[in-house]
């Protein structure tokens, strides 16, 4: 069963989810962070269930897949942390990231479905708006998913668009890779992941990932440059963020956990032009 | 003075507003129409101020300029009701027409500034939305204006931008007119209008009015094409809502009742691009 | 087999098409009229093939289901005039109109794929932009499957959107109508088409059709308002002008040439928000 | 008088524009470097004129104010450079920052007015595209105004927008700096600046800079937020790119040269909404 319900719904009510069905995917923020001392810092709040944080597999099916075959709790991933964690994970797990410097567009569904002064759309229209320059909540998942020494600093930005997500995100290498070399890298992680797409072109109006493409469906696609005069490799990387962000990844993982064909319910592949 | 309070104030408060002016300009719809009766039928309720309905005159300047120059009240003229009425009046006050279909396309800002789950930005952005298909308020402004038996249908349809309004016209005339005599005719109204202009080019991208190009200026652009094979006139008018269809044209009301240069305060040429 | 090609080439190489398969569908406008006068007089140029115009049908299959399941030789039908046709067709065919007015409102993606000074994107962004007030070539197409005798009157307005096409059809009924009537009528012709849907909510905010909820769908939504004070029915049709008023309804018309289920290949339930 | 021509007619064509006027301020990158060797490794071509290099002044006012004013030559200068220098300056010429990573957002217009496949407006619009994610030329006017070893990042994204440009930049400060402290560099480089503005709200939509709102505006907006729990400081600026980031700053500088009032035919103040 998902739970779509406001963030604090699922904690305080989770015995009597459990009840309904004894496999639970939770869609809020509730359950991402599997410490109550995290949750808190960041959450500015404590959290009331802390007893259950650790039974909770985080969702994101391309690292966690094993683990979400066997489990029973299942939390959904932030759109902004499932889009970073994606694009920098290759190389945080290899130890070749001295810092990241990571940048979101996003559009306005992330603001969740409620009308607000600031999502009118005579003042959301055209919007440029720095959201969260700083001390954004999803930077604790991603802390937890890349390494809790993780030097990450992240900052997000909404823009006209409904839907999607693009990270772009500078790295700083501490080792020397060529192109050749990351290409390599994010093949062995990605190869054969059905919704990671590695697109980088070297001509053409689709360099590199666009989120627009992705409207609807539940890819994450991922792309690069390395700065011919120094250490930093830029990895941009796209989703929906209601999708791949949201419910379809929560769809891929509950494929998962049931032992379906983890594309089912997924085949969309997006229009164009959009 | 000018009057920016919601529809209903004015009427309910009037005596108390001509003790703070003894000139007033109501930019809300209580005191456009002179008629109680015809007020009761379009607002769906009665006027609370009726024995002052035949004191304000209707502050569309090109076609009351007179008037305007002697009154102490004034009212604002609604937004579409002033792309139509200038847009027909040299057709109608000639006995030109036998009927019109109005069809205007409008921006968010037209629905106000409270935020509403229908302007809620992801539901509101990209709209193509038939908001009153029929029974517009408006039309009220336009038989008072335009005649009692005028022959006009008006549609509206929201679109995606923010501000401004093309007004497109289609005009069945009642007698033969080449678009040489339809120039003649605007001519006559509108030469020496500072804020009327005739678009009708025959080459270029810009061939006929356009409301982006007007954001923020005072304009109402006009332009026109005989259909060949029937005695349909298309006539289009654009103008910037919040400006010609609201404060700007309350602003050049305001400098005729004072005497002032029309154009005080109304000099912005507009943007391109925008 | 799909003929996808500049307009004037089928018309040209039919013979050469032929050899390459029995069954043809052509998208372009070469033989969307069986009249070659007709032909010469809106599209400004002597037809090449007069004598196979007859053999084509006009590929709606909502209105020649039968005819093109028999055929050989289907043409598309153009984006205007799909939406038109399935708006009005219902009152046309009953002898109920006197005169209808068509106001559609189209996305970029209708001017085609090549680039130019109209659609580079700072000047046709945001464009409220009147493109053929009159003389419309889809007029021809309306009068052929409407009746050539139908008194229509046709515009389109460019506007902010990539896909899409909403018509706003204002019908002067020569008898009284109530919307339940109305009702009645489309019903009859459109009930089980897997298609055509009627759009008409009493109250939230998609009362009646919207292009953008269509995007990527085959699907016309078909909505009206009667005004209460006059003859005057307004119906409303959205479709995507790429799928039901392109490809997709080319897809459609080969499902039905073929004998396959109408769906097949265009299952897409569309997105929202987007 | 100005130039606005292409990239290289300038160098090429100097001796000849300087007898039509003694003072010219050139709008395109040929001058905008004082070095040859810097112009040929960023515009991958030799510098044709290299003896003029050094008599160009860098045409941003609030820098080199006194030079300009004594200048027959001056040189615009780039609308991402003009963003960046003037958000980063304050903090690079104290010391204080020991890497900068800057990511700009910005609109089509910065594009240029040519049509091409990728500025098609079904291609374009809503586009969230990584153009420059390294080796922008803009880079080198950076460098050269900020410092030779100013140890600075950047890439560009074109988003949704016509006008307008948002430079996010994360600054990592090489001393403990609090946002007071700041604020009060800040306000000592930039007190009295007529189109400088810092912007920097704890509450309300608008907290911080939105090129949106400064549309046809000459004004550079700069604010900052510090990061919690790291060295960061994210400063953000927002420019029109074709105001402060070309033709206004350009009359700014105009202004400079002549004794005028440097506000001079620069006054709008903007439209909000937009």
């Amino acid at each position: 069963m998902f739970l779509c319900l406001p963030h604090g719904n699922a904690m305080t009510n989770l015995d009597r989810y459990r009840t309904l069905s004894s496999r639970l995917i939770d869609l809020s923020g509730d359950f991402r962070l599997n410490d109550a001392e995290a949750f808190e810092t960041w959450y500015q709040t404590p959290h009331t269930c802390p007893e259950r944080l650790e039974d909770f597999v985080y969702g994101i099916p391309e690292i966690n897949r094993d683990r979400i075959a066997g489990a029973d709790l299942v939390t959904g991933a932030g759109c902004n942390a499932t889009a970073t964690i994606l694009a920098l994970r290759p190389l945080f797990r290899r130890g070749l990231v001295t810092q990241a410097v990571v940048e979101v567009k996003a559009g306005s569904s992330e603001g969740g479905n409620s009308a607000s002064a600031a999502s009118h759309h005579p003042e959301r229209s055209g919007a440029v708006r720095s959201y969260k320059p700083t001390g954004h909540r999803h930077v604790a998942e991603m802390l937890q998913e890349l390494g809790a020494d993780a030097n990450i600093h992240f900052s997000a930005t909404s823009i006209e668009m409904v839907r999607g997500i693009l990270a772009t995100c500078h790295v700083f290498l501490g080792a020397e890779l060529t192109e050749k070399d990351v290409w390599k890298l994010y093949r062995e992680d990605y190869d054969g992941e059905p919704f990671v797409r590695i697109v980088k072109e070297r001509s053409g109006i689709y360099r590199y990932p666009e989120p627009k493409l992705l409207s609807g469906t539940n890819f994450c696609d991922i792309g690069f440059e390395k700065d011919a005069g120094s250490n930093r490799l830029v990895v941009m990387s796209a989703i929906d963020n209601l999708m791949k962000g949201a419910a379809g990844q929560a769809v891929q993982a509950f494929n998962v956990m049931h032992g379906f064909d983890e594309r089912t319910a997924l085949g969309f592949a997006g229009l164009h032009p959009i």
